[in-house]
């Protein structure tokens, strides 16, 4: 049977928005799989705009939202309007837009808040048992779905592991071309561009992750 | 032997730069096959900026190399430093960055002009028999790099097809699962989403189009 998947975007690119590569290969394979897929992003401005070829922040403000279409070729929805009963699962690619737009953890660590719209599908989709799928930084936001059990990983960056327990969930170490499968809670996590040191690496753990998700769904 | 490949971006988002899963498919597949990868891009303004979510032109300026580099993680250079000599072969992906920042294609069609430090390496790699990719739209800039003799596809479009006609190139039809391989100027090309409807189909093609580049380099 075919599934229904939500994908949520954080902007374009990976010091401001959603990693690139994470969200493509993630897409390329839901694809592949038959899944159906619709793009989501928050209608809001970024927290700041990088210039992705000096690492500068830029004194220049964008939309989440409007950036992240360029990923989903237009195809993309408002966060507020995501229904959680329209779909069988939801995947988060990482890059620091998840870090930046879809919570403030690259500022905030462990004390955090998620965006609320997101917070809301996210947490609705995982009371109603349909499986969720963490990429890269986003495992950081486990917890705050998930609630104290959630298992994860980030891979093994000592710093961001402790961040995570500090929010309640566990963290388990993981190669690059592995997922971190916490049953109980149908959450999938992979370590991606925490850890990846090119593209194939990271398209490895992520075509695993997007397989446990669907099968679970 | 490892072979090295320049990919040259004209931006990041469909509409006003790269098209961001043909840019990602082609450096997947050359990772996947061990291909050492250097992307280069033109350190100018772009033609104007696309708001992806209406389709509307932005009353903002952006500049091609910076935007690019969101599609490189940053490992990105300014055009006009590549050269011929340190590459095995060149690939460029489509989206309308190739039309209005590569070329000013798609506002002057046959007539058009080709960003300088582009045409010059381009037509360098060509007189060196160095093999080249073109994606999607790309192909509109085959005579101008390869001659009259150029033949190549954009799928199957009568009116970009006479146009690429008009700049003295022959055009074939090709399924966008499919390349169109041009031996004597060793020259591949292949429609992706100027014909794709979904990610995977235009990942058949692109997959086919890097393994034939590398095959020649």
């Amino acid at each position: 049977m075919t599934k229904k998947v939500a994908v949520v975007l954080s902007g374009c690119g990976v010091f401001d928005g959603s990693e690139i590569y994470e969200a493509t290969l993630t897409l390329l394979r839901l694809d592949q799989k038959n899944a159906i897929v619709q793009c989501f992003a928050p209608d809001m401005e970024q927290m700041h705009v990088i210039n992705h070829l000096t690492g500068e922040v830029c004194n220049e403000k964008r939309n989440v939202l409007v950036e992240a279409a360029r990923l989903a070729r237009g195809d993309i929805k408002a966060m507020h309007t995501a229904r959680a009963e329209e779909f069988d699962a939801l995947i988060v690619p990482g890059g620091f837009g998840a870090a930046k737009n879809l919570s403030n953890f690259a500022v905030a660590g462990a004390d955090m808040v998620l965006q609320k719209d997101f917070l809301a599908f996210a947490r609705t989709m995982h009371q109603a048992k349909k499986p969720i799928g963490l990429i890269c930084i986003a495992p950081t936001l486990s917890a705050a779905i998930c609630g104290n059990t959630a298992i994860c990983t980030i891979g093994n960056d000592d710093e961001t592991a402790h961040a995570i327990e500090k929010t309640g969930a566990i963290h388990q170490n993981c190669p690059v071309s592995e997922i971190c499968i916490d049953e109980n809670n149908l959450l999938i996590t992979t370590p991606a561009y925490m850890l990846a040191n090119r593209i194939s690496e990271a398209a490895e753990g992520i075509n695993k992750l997007v397989d446990a998700v669907l099968a679970r769904a």
